[in-house]
Formats: C-alpha cells, sequence, structure tokens
C-alpha cells in the first residue's frame, strides 16, 4: 500500500520548497520508498476529516494504511527506523542522529521562525525594525555554534543521517535571508545536502505542485 | 555506572521546576533509574568543556559513561528505549508516543516559549502590551486545539508515556500565567500528572537544589 503524504495545495512559500512536506518527501526519496500526495487547502485542513489526522490542522500528515502520523520529526524518525539509510548502525550513533534531529527542531529551527514570523505578521509595526535586530542576533548565535560544531566535518556525526536532513531542512529556511553567507561552512554544508539526487527530486516535486496549479 | 544530568546551579525560575532538567529527572525516576547531577553556571555552560558535550551550551546533557546526548526530546526518548514505562509496547502505539513528543516540543512549546521570552526581554518595551495579545492567542489556539484532542481522555493515548511526560512538562510552564484555567480539561491533565510520584520526586530534587543555594 502506498503511503500518502499531505501537503498544501497552495504553498504559502510559492515554491521554494519550505514547507514540511519537503523533509519528508526527502526523506522519501533518500529512503527510496514511493508516496502519493493529496493537496489541502488552508480550509480544509481545519475541517474534521483532517483534524481527525492531525488535531492541530496542519500540515504534513502521513499515512500508511490505517496508521497515521503528524509532526515532520516524528515521521522521519519512523521513516528511517523502517527502512535502511538514514540511521547509522550502532546504537549511539543511532542516538546521535535522533538527538540532531531534535536539536534542529527544538534549538535551531525556533528562532528562525520566530523570525519568519515577526516578518510575515509584523513587519508593517512601528517596533520592527528594532525587534528585527534582536531576533538576527538570536538567529546568528546558533548559527554560529553550529558552524564550530561542523567545522571541518562532511556531516553533523560521521555519516549523513535524518539528523543531518532535517538541519539542512530548517537552515534553508534562512536562504532567502543571506544569513547563512556569513558562515562559508555552513554555506558549504547546505550546497552538499542539497546536491544529493534525493534532495533534488522531492525539490523538483514540490515545485511541479506549485508550477500546476 | 550512575548517569549524570547537568542542570542549573541557579535556576532562572527559582525552583518552580520549568527547567528542562526537570523533564529528564521526571522521566528517570519514572523509570527507577539512579542518577546524579552536576550543577553549572551560566559561565560554565560557555566553557569548552561544557561545549564538547553541548555544542549550544545549554542544559541539560545525559552522560552514561563515554556516552554524551543533549536535547530532553532526545534524552528521554533514549531513556524510554532502554528502560520500561514510558513507551508503550506495539509499533503503533510506541509511534504515537514518540510523535506525542516531537508535538509537545515543536508544535506546542515554541509559541509558550515566545511568549516567556517577550516578558523577559520585551516587557519594558513600549510595543510589548499589542505583541502580548497576539502572543496569548497563539498560545490559545493550541490550548484549544489539545484540549479538544484530550477531552474524556485521561492521557493523550491509552497509556501514560513519555509524549504526556513531555507535554505537561511543557504546559506546566504556562501555570504561573493562569491560561490554563480556561481549559478545564488541560487543568486536570495537569493534575493528574503532577500527582505522579515520579513528578513529586523529581519536583523535590530540583527544589531542593534551588533551596540549597
Amino acid at each position: 500500500m502506498t503511503p500518502i503524504l499531505t501537503a498544501f495545495a497552495t504553498s504559502p512559500d510559492r515554491g521554494q520548497g519550505l514547507a514540511r512536506d519537503m523533509r519528508v518527501r526527502w526523506a522519501l526519496e533518500e529512503l527510496g520508498v514511493a508516496y502519493d500526495v493529496q493537496l489541502l487547502s488552508f480550509a480544509e485542513m481545519k475541517q474534521p476529516a483532517h483534524l481527525a489526522r492531525h488535531p492541530f490542522g496542519q500540515i504534513p500528515t502521513y499515512q500508511e494504511g490505517e496508521r497515521v502520523l503528524f509532526e515532520s520529526g516524528a515521521i522521519l524518525l519512523h521513516l528511517a527506523e523502517r527502512h535502511r539509510g538514514l540511521l547509522p548502525a550502532g546504537d549511539d550513533a543511532r542516538m546521535r542522529a535522533i538527538m540532531w534531529t531534535f536539536a534542529a527542531l527544538n534549538t535551531v529551527e525556533p528562532p528562525i521562525v520566530e523570525r519568519s514570523m515577526a516578518w510575515l505578521l509584523e513587519r508593517e509595526q512601528s517596533w520592527y525594525a528594532q525587534r528585527q535586530v534582536m531576533l538576527d542576533e538570536r538567529v546568528r548565535t546558533r548559527l554560529s555554534q553550529l558552524s564550530v560544531w561542523l567545522g571541518d566535518r562532511t556531516w553533523l556525526e560521521d555519516e549523513f543521517s535524518v539528523g543531518d536532513l532535517m538541519m539542512v531542512a530548517v537552515l534553508l529556511r534562512l536562504q532567502s535571508s543571506g544569513m547563512i553567507d556569513g558562515y562559508p561552512t555552513l554555506a558549504a554544508y547546505l550546497a552538499r545536502a542539497t546536491e544529493r539526487p534525493a534532495y533534488q527530486r522531492a525539490f523538483a516535486a514540490q515545485l511541479a505542485v506549485f508550477q500546476s496549479r
């Protein structure tokens, strides 16, 4: 049975691949798992049929027959556990890959999302410019710490894992800001990751949805 | 070998149990795992010795011999996988417990933390009152959706899991705001969880640290 992923019918990023279905698409491509996509409008995401799958009314969800999961982190972890390719062998290495998935979502993404939300919802407000300085500083603190960790490493640990996939997906949200340019180590890390054929296939698939609307 | 947890030498919450070591203490108590605590000052958290354990210079970290983990979500998942009591049997139930752990950290906690950060860093600013209305609304959206999901359930799924532990730890950050009072379902859920002897022991342990300083 082909699993079904939900995604925005009209992604607010206009095909930039920043919505959270992209992480799942990328993981599915890395793992060689075929999938179908169900597109939802914003109105449909708040209807009972979708809320039964996702109590917070968001995308993505991931369905395999009767099993329904939401939260991109949980979906990625589920896929990485079921298929070979995104979790290293060995208890310690496996746990550290999972740790980086949480770090991407809980330590690196929140200041990035907060910065994006401010732009989206508060850029006409008198306080926007003053707050932006503070929000940028919070993001830079994380970028700087992550850059130090990466140093000469190719990936966060010895091999590419679900942790890298999530970290890269999170960092790509900053691409249009130019902030990554200040961290050559991170820019090179993003380039390595987005050159992966699985990333390219996933990106093309989500772009095709946007272009077909 | 007794595992070592790092925690604030002087918790900014003055013993309210809101720092992220509390989640790990609670999990360790639920699972019956003895542990030692290493207390760190804010300055020590940014020193090379700690940054080698935690590249973002935060607490908690969790060490078992050579193994070091950071991110409270990853630590909880590691513990829940190694010991019986916080992950249900059965693939589906196990995955949904993990899913709720991610939901607590990625969907429910961010607006709560953003609200707390605004109070901490921006409450003297001219825009604080106006932004607070918006931040409260974001939190209430999540509380309302979570309350609908819980309905008559005792826990998020059939039995208490790592997902409930994390969700409760996150919601407790709102306790002093009074916002939970508007959601009797959530207030009852928090009461059930915090009555657990393991929670009580963990709370007492972190409070003792604060009172001893």
